[in-house]
């Protein structure tokens, strides 16, 4: 049996719970599970924002290159970098996941004439499939639904972390067997980055792209980031050109000369506000540590699961911690109402249409006690129900 | 002779002048007339965004529905619409101007089977001509360079104002010979939004694009905005699909299938942060009245105009004030080292090399004082030099 004070020594002996005082929390009584999908406000985000604020009100357009927003794009890419196992002038921040995916299946399709043809899964993520089948359309490609047969596959798009059961893929394997097949993958780490510990470099991965407002907390709507394998970036080209990927920015005259790393991922302006939020977002979980805060995730994640063992819940997220990501999912035929209970017991989780509830469980913001009181919850409601 | 007086004197008859106090002016000593690269910070933004923080940080993910962040680029679009003559509906705010442009082009390409001509103005802004550099090489299009002789060609991408000069191009006239000659034009409105009085479906225009960060002071790498006509809404196929185009987003098994309205230009989840911004900074000019914004343009550039006659600064700014944007270029061979003594007098102005100052006299913020004091000390240092 399990008992809240299994709970309670959890959170005693957790490294990271300190890490909760850097996050602005409101209502301490709301168990908040779902930084999944929206990660809590760092404190030092707060500030930050108040500060380009004053950049701009005060300096204006100098702010440009007095503060270096120029370079802010690349600047925060590079602090990410870490938590890929990446080195600077591999990652750029900007822009939607949405645009990135699509700049990184066109590069892909790109680096050897005559690719047309990309495998997805169909359950994956529905943006993923949507860019993938934009892409075919655009450029009379042609899509293969599913990853077992990689024959004739040119480019593989593949999440990570399923973002319903939260399983993860096997990164080293997957890559190898599809650059056997000649295909390149890009990997959406959108449920990945700022939970799992992750060196792309050594998993061979040349193309990747994710989001920043689920586990590394950068705000709605933050930015995306996308990583381009040094070894690679000489012949890459990507298909939005715009004035941030010019060699020598400001010499107007000149056609399209794209600058020689990673800057050439860039399109437009970058969003200042956007990337000063995400990136204090990214700072705090660089300086957790990410050895830590991938350790805590699959403690906190097994706990979770025991807990639903116990209460009798299905969950089909994989009880190896090595295969899972930062949440837990629980199916439940009556998971529309269940979510909607839980918000009644000040406990929000996320629901996915049909059956599906998924814990997220941000492990700089998430108490065991939370879990287990969620949990529990949870357990009433489906004994009452 | 005009003197001091005159311009004080303009100043005390000018409606606009107490919208100078909506703005966050830290140093009021400051002549800041670069309004045109990023426009200053209007008080109601920082509220706006300490408010936007706290929705974050204590609704969490219910922001989405509560505070409607999930239609904020439509909401937005919807604000800014009258600015452009446009009707609810035709306006969306996301992303950067550089993908709305690759995103517009593409629309105009996919308007007719077979179309693969695009003309641009080789003086035309940088990112402009990137952009369809690289939609070129992307679809195996050709490019023609000059507007001249449109036979032949499909789509015309043009800023309608000059980004160096100011010239306003005939909006209604250059878009019905661009159609006679069977081609649809994207016009490129950065330098035009906030400061002309714009009535796009009047003028025929099917596709706009915009930067919301100049003229309608939306804040550093503020969201660009589309403009797709009605009329032509449900033929459009836009090439980066993501799930905030989707038809029902959260029913995720199923294919994508296009909203039916200007909702299906979206692409991932918008950014808050920046939407936020850009729809305090529209709001003002909104409030403002966009005729009186844009009497007082004509009347302030004709001003600075009448001023580098009086001093013998050369300008190629059209004189007719219906052909002339926010803007008014001085050209000078010293001009990158004039740019520089302006700022030790407290002059802010921008240069593009090699021989252009451009004065932006945002009607907003902007004194006939300033433009007179302003012009004075380059007058003062072009004696010197």
């Amino acid at each position: 049996m399990i008992d809240r004070s299994d709970a309670l020594a959890l959170d005693a002996a957790d490294p990271l719970a300190r890490w909760r005082d850097e996050f602005v929390i409101p209502d301490p009584d709301l168990i908040y599970l779902d930084g999944n999908s929206l990660g809590r406000t760092p404190k030092r985000t707060v500030e930050a924002l108040h500060r380009v604020i004053d950049e701009w009100s005060g300096d204006l357009i100098t702010s440009w290159w007095e503060h270096d927003w120029l370079h802010l794009a690349l600047t925060v890419g590079d602090e990410l970098a870490p938590l890929l196992g990446a080195g600077p002038g591999e990652v750029a921040v900007h822009e939607s996941t949405t645009v990135g995916i699509f700049q990184q299946v066109n590069v892909a399709l790109d680096l050897v004439p005559g690719r047309r043809v990309i495998a997805i899964d169909d359950a994956d993520f529905p943006t993923d499939r949507y860019a993938v089948e934009g892409i075919a359309r655009l450029r009379g490609g042609e899509i293969r639904h599913g990853l077992d047969d990689l024959a004739g596959v040119d480019v593989v798009l593949r999440s990570l972390v399923d973002y319903r059961t939260a399983e993860v893929a096997d990164l080293v394997g997957e890559t190898a067997r599809a650059s056997d097949a000649g295909a390149t993958t890009v990997w959406d780490l959108s449920h990945a980055a700022g939970v799992l510990e992750l060196n792309l470099p050594d998993a061979g991965v040349e193309l990747a792209v994710g989001c920043t407002y689920k586990f590394l907390n950068g705000g709605p709507g933050a930015p995306a980031f996308v990583y381009v394998s040094r070894s690679i970036q000489h012949e890459v080209t990507q298909p939005i050109w715009g004035w941030f990927a010019q060699s020598d920015q400001f010499a107007m005259e000149r056609p399209f000369d794209p600058r020689s790393g990673i800057g050439r991922m860039l399109n437009g302006t970058p969003p200042v506000l956007g990337l000063t939020a995400a990136r204090e977002g990214i700072r705090v979980t660089v300086e957790a540590g990410i050895t830590a805060v991938a350790a805590k995730a699959r403690l906190i994640t097994g706990f979770c699961i025991d807990l639903a063992d116990e209460f009798g819940l299905a969950t089909d997220t994989p009880r190896d911690p090595a295969r899972r990501g930062g949440h837990v999912a629980v199916r439940h035929p009556d998971a529309r109402h269940l979510h909607e209970a839980l918000v009644d017991h000040n406990v929000v989780v996320d629901y996915r249409d049909p059956d599906v509830l998924r814990f997220g469980l941000s492990p700089l913001t998430t108490s065991f006690a939370d879990v287990f009181d969620a949990m529990s919850a949870l357990a009433r409601l489906v004994d009452r129900a």
